[in-house]
């Protein structure tokens, strides 16, 4: 692992950092947050998958996550959206929603994109073994959080691994990606055309199976343009309803698809992890 | 005034701005943070000048300022750094602290820079202007701030003004240009050899001067790689010493020169501003 950048901030350091990749087969850049802690102290460990056309330095720059995770003794990672670099394979037309910064957090079993395009593998396995070797976290206090096509992943992981993800919250969910343009496209392109497949990365579909979460939050602009098209939160609240998962859904007025938005409500996001993460720790 | 942008923020709006400039000559981008208020309330205004290869872009992405500004009911601008567009000539190899990006808060008497190097006028009036007449603004209330360049250009203005700037802090400031590198350049280019005309545009020589303040706050990073070459904020304290203003200034161990720095301490700024111009407005 290699240190790309280290910068102070709010009492803690804010890291970039490199490495060559076993799972994607190319080399992956991710960020980490680590608050001011005591030496020798284990730190739950906040996980946060962002969404189409980014890498680790949206969030890193926009998500003003930093105040919090200082006050609230929390380490914070930020992966990037796909694999990069030469050889890897994009979408043919070279758009935004395929391809290089849409991974869909999913292990493609399609060609051309089987052998790189391996982002749930990287995001599920191998980083956090990584930063668990290299940072003060601890495994057994984790969470899971994401936005638009991360905030799919962040549901469809949490769903998957309910007994390592303490919480599990998103902004701006992908929520059925089976049932729109943007699914359709990644989850047809990575994984094919047998929709049995794709119901393990929807998380509408994950619950209808049988999938199970102790609480869910999720917090939804009311102006945002992907809302009906592509986000559709009501099917989460229908699939939540029908399962007994208790689904705190917020439609903010006003507010739009963008970092002002995550960074307006990441605060009360992470009080909603530190208050789980501390309880499992307490546990 | 054109409205290139607008999102919500922290229950205000986040806009960016353009406008034909008859002051520099050119079209200017600038951002302005509205927090929520009651319709037809005026607010106070903080003034954010940025640093060397800035636009109000990094500022607005980085600085984390609008949640404090949400809550202490301030408005925020941030300005570009300099004239840009065509027929604007900029430094004359290329470099970061010279010409596009690096204006320097003052009006060029230079050939070719007088004709659009115009910041002085354009921060002090012109924008001013504009922003009291198209956004809830106190006139009355009034404060600025900076970072580096524009720290310099804050404690400038504010030691010029110090009856419409009610509070003036920086961070990392440049506080005596005349005596350090950037600065040689830049007044040099700018005003010509005359080294008298630069006193007016370094705030230790105006204090040497007799511009007075009742109170100053500064940040700086103890590990800024500016920090003796370029900033050297000691200058700054023997000069405060030698006149009676009270400075504060805080070396931060471990900070450099990044927006991590200066959004860390941020709120610290805010709080101290909205102190003082609460206090006017109540006065």
């Amino acid at each position: 692992m290699e240190t790309v950048s280290t910068n102070r901030a709010f009492g803690g350091v804010q890291g970039v950092y490199r490495h060559a990749s076993a799972v994607t087969g190319t080399d992956m850049t991710f960020s980490v947050y680590v608050p001011p802690h005591e030496a020798g102290a284990t730190l739950p460990v906040v996980w946060y998958l962002s969404g189409l056309t980014c890498t680790h330095a949206n969030v890193t720059d926009k998500g003003e996550y930093r105040r919090l995770c200082a006050e609230l003794g929390l380490i914070f990672v930020a992966p990037d959206t796909s694999p990069r670099g030469e050889g890897v394979p994009d979408d043919p037309d070279g758009a935004y929603d395929f391809g290089l910064g849409a991974g869909f957090y999913v292990d493609a079993t399609q060609q051309p994109f089987a052998q790189h395009y391996r982002m749930w593998s990287y995001v599920t396995q191998e980083l956090p073994a990584l930063v668990a070797a290299h940072f003060p976290a601890d495994p057994d206090r984790q969470s899971i959080m994401g936005h638009s096509m991360g905030g799919h992943g962040a549901l469809t992981i949490g769903l998957t691994f309910p007994d390592r993800y303490k919480a599990v919250s998103a902004f701006a969910p992908i929520v059925a990606p089976s049932q729109v343009p943007w699914g359709h496209k990644a989850l047809g392109g990575y994984l094919g055309d047998d929709r049995a497949a794709w119901r393990k990365h929807d998380a509408v579909a994950l619950i209808e199976d049988g999938a199970r979460l102790p609480a869910l939050l999720v917090d939804q602009g009311a102006a945002d343009a992907f809302l009906e098209p592509q986000l559709r939160p009501g099917l989460l609240r229908a699939a939540c309803d029908g399962a007994g998962i208790p689904l705190t859904l917020t439609l903010r007025d006003g507010y739009d698809h963008s970092y002002y938005f995550i960074a307006t409500f990441m605060g009360d996001h992470l009080r909603w992890h530190a208050a789980r993460l501390t309880q499992q720790g307490a546990a």
